[in-house]
């Protein structure tokens, strides 16, 4: 049921109602300086020029930090805390309320409207947060298993570990660029022929570049080296979500990833949509993700907390040839293993410590049927088969010039709670200049 | 042999003769601001205040970036590249030289050299780099090969791919800390009876701690994402080195590991020596790695570059209950197969964008014979046998209050162009509050 609305015209399904109130940094062609802002309707709120309106003189306890929306990345933001987040959403919620308490401060104030709402479409979004350090997990439970038939057959898939603890890796926090940045398809050392008994890697570019659908989870609130987050207190550590598309090439990932794991496979670019969706805006939308066969061990256990936000996902595939975007994948978020809060605890049980702005992963998610796998590896078999799209085109892997876009949203028309799109086109490789 | 000598009394043993200028972060107990420093046998020289006191004033080149030095980390410095940093070193040589150009800079200055010239003894050194991204190789070729026999034996020890391609993963930058840093043993996941048909790991403190010897290297100069970095051009952007130790928890890595690489059994902690001691005092002593047996793909051809450092390294043990340091190691960074520009080549080729502070590590090196093993397990086959310490003390892995210090230096006594220590003490580990 609907009850909130905004004065502002907000289509049904924008996925920027007035019930989601995400934070990003943009800029724009008459002011360069990269600055926060929030997403609704078709409109941002530059909050930068709000503070200078004094759009915030009805909220005593931002005052003192207001400095944090002008700053080129929401780290400064994050790092006020979940209770300021939930303040600072909800006071701007009531001041783009229809018949809401504050008509002065935006809706009747035609001044500060023409400087700070500006549509969507003449921004450059950033990279919204300033990441130290970013791990990628793999508990997407549907994704490993289908993997693992793949390359182990069906008796092997998961390995002894698996439902044990979400099994993660360190990622490279450098390639994590925002929705729109080209992607440039990877050159690396490949072995074309795996069962030829002298293994000789040659130099190419990639010819199985994949997609990952993900989930991006920011962390707000810091440990110390040496000092785990408990199961109970990661959830006020949690910043908000993104989409996120761990582009990977899975010709150079088979070559190299034996015993260190993935590296050159990956760090080419990880793709990140522009808007983080915060925590209290998917509170509402909280659920059980897959139940685990075995009870976890108790710094892990959260007592059925629901902690997988429901977020309807899709995948789709647009070839330069024809223009024509394929929905090549539908499945849910509910399809993780384990929860960011479960993923937090684990990562930091042995001390390590997280900074304002750390991103997790979820890892690949994928549903059981062939209609809802996260990636092409998945749906082709490694290759082993194609999939359709509009006109005839056929896939196994990517092919340059297709763009990809991941999207998201809880919720129901009219009041969706979205994350927009996570989008890459790819580029021709690199010409090699050595053999 | 010795031709340069300081005015500044500088022991033949000292790792800081007038050979090497390598820089740090400092702060003391009457300016807790972090600055920069050099370290000159038992003395640091205040940069900042050395800048105040106008002690650059023969060399103009530096005097419009003079405010690198008023920094908390060293990664403007680092950012000002490799033509500066050599001109910056060669002043400071000569400014400290005896009979040098300069005598009225610092050494007739006595206003300037009381407060500039700190003992080493009363300075607190910081980590010297903001780092970004770290990354860990696996480059110690008698390392990897022993490790393998370990587990898979001596027909399969290494895998297909590791005399072709630089091997590595990313580590956890958040974790490295500076020498000196004490090191809480972790707590983690772990698999006691891994031989049993049920798989139930317990949650408990690491009983396998263990070392890793080695170095590390620090890049000066960024590339875009998408954008390789040469072989040929990779030097320019080294900065300098540094030891490391990086810490390993044997049996939380073991139960994780599988199939994307290690993670919570390294990322508690990664020590790192105070000073960086520059590529252009390492060029010196550049020598050829392990040859390795076929040749490697031209994009990381050195074309017989010497470009490994001749640096004899050690590493030594103190127990808490004796305090009397034992030698267990002694080896050379000329084991190491692939060098840190074709590391940085390897890393880049498929466009993985570098920033300045970034950190790669070489992985573990070790020699062939037992006293050559830069990890405990290597040297007790996996906790098989002990090693024995000074005064009948034994160990397998390490023990609350065990000391550890990595040492290395270059060159001949009155011209070691040395790290200084790399040290952590372990503490005991947090008493869990769930099972």
């Amino acid at each position: 049921m609907v009850i909130l609305r905004s004065w502002l015209h907000v289509d049904d399904y924008s996925h920027f109602s007035i019930y989601n109130i995400p934070f990003g940094i943009i800029s724009t062609a008459s002011n360069g300086t990269p600055r926060v802002a929030l997403a609704i309707g078709t409109y941002v709120l530059d909050l930068a020029d709000f503070v200078r309106g004094n759009g915030f003189s009805a909220l005593s306890t931002i005052q003192p930090h207001q400095n944090v929306f002008s700053k080129p990345t929401l780290n400064n933001f994050a790092a006020l805390g979940r209770p300021l987040h939930r303040v600072v959403r909800e006071y701007l919620q009531s001041v783009l309320l229809q018949d809401g308490p504050f008509p002065d401060i935006l809706e009747n104030n035609q001044e500060l409207r023409q400087s700070c709402l500006i549509p969507l479409q003449q921004v450059q979004a950033h990279l919204p947060m300033q990441i130290g350090d970013y791990t990628d997990f793999y508990a997407g439970l549907h994704h490993a298993y289908n993997v693992g038939v793949l390359f182990r057959g069906p008796e092997n898939a998961l390995q002894p570990n698996y439902m044990h603890l979400p099994v993660g890796y360190h990622g490279r926090a450098s390639s994590v660029v925002v929705s729109g940045t080209p992607v440039r398809r990877p050159n690396g050392q490949i072995l074309h022929d795996p069962a030829a008994a002298t293994k000789q890697p040659m130099l190419a570019p990639s010819k199985k570049l994949d997609i990952e659908l993900e989930l991006g989870c920011f962390v707000c609130k810091p440990n110390a080296l040496g000092q785990p987050i408990s199961i109970n207190e990661a959830p006020e550590h949690l910043f908000g979500l993104v989409l996120m598309n761990d582009w990977s090439a899975r010709d150079i990932q088979a070559w190299e990833y034996v015993p260190l794991g993935p590296f050159n496979g990956k760090n080419f670019a990880t793709t990140i949509s522009a808007w983080v969706v915060l925590m209290d805006a998917l509170d509402p939308f909280m659920s059980t993700g897959i139940q685990d066969e075995q009870p976890v061990l108790p710094y892990l256990d959260e007592n059925q907390r629901k902690s997988h936000p429901d977020i309807s996902l899709t995948v789709s595939l647009t070839p330069d040839s024809t223009g024509k975007a394929s929905t090549i994948a539908r499945t849910n978020a509910k399809n993780l293993l384990f929860s960011f809060p479960q993923m937090l605890a684990h990562h930091t049980i042995g001390g390590c410590p997280f900074n304002v702005g750390d991103l997790m992963g979820s890892g690949t998610i994928s549903g059981t049927s062939d209609s809802e796998k996260g990636s092409l590896l998945e749906q082709t078999d490694n290759g082993k088969r194609v999939i359709a799209l509009d006109e005839g085109v056929q896939r196994t892997f990517l092919e340059d010039g297709d763009e990809v876009s991941l999207s998201g949203f809880c919720g129901q028309p009219g009041a969706l709670v979205g994350f927009g799109e996570c989008t890459g086109r790819i580029e021709t490789a690199h010409r090699l200049q050595f053999g």
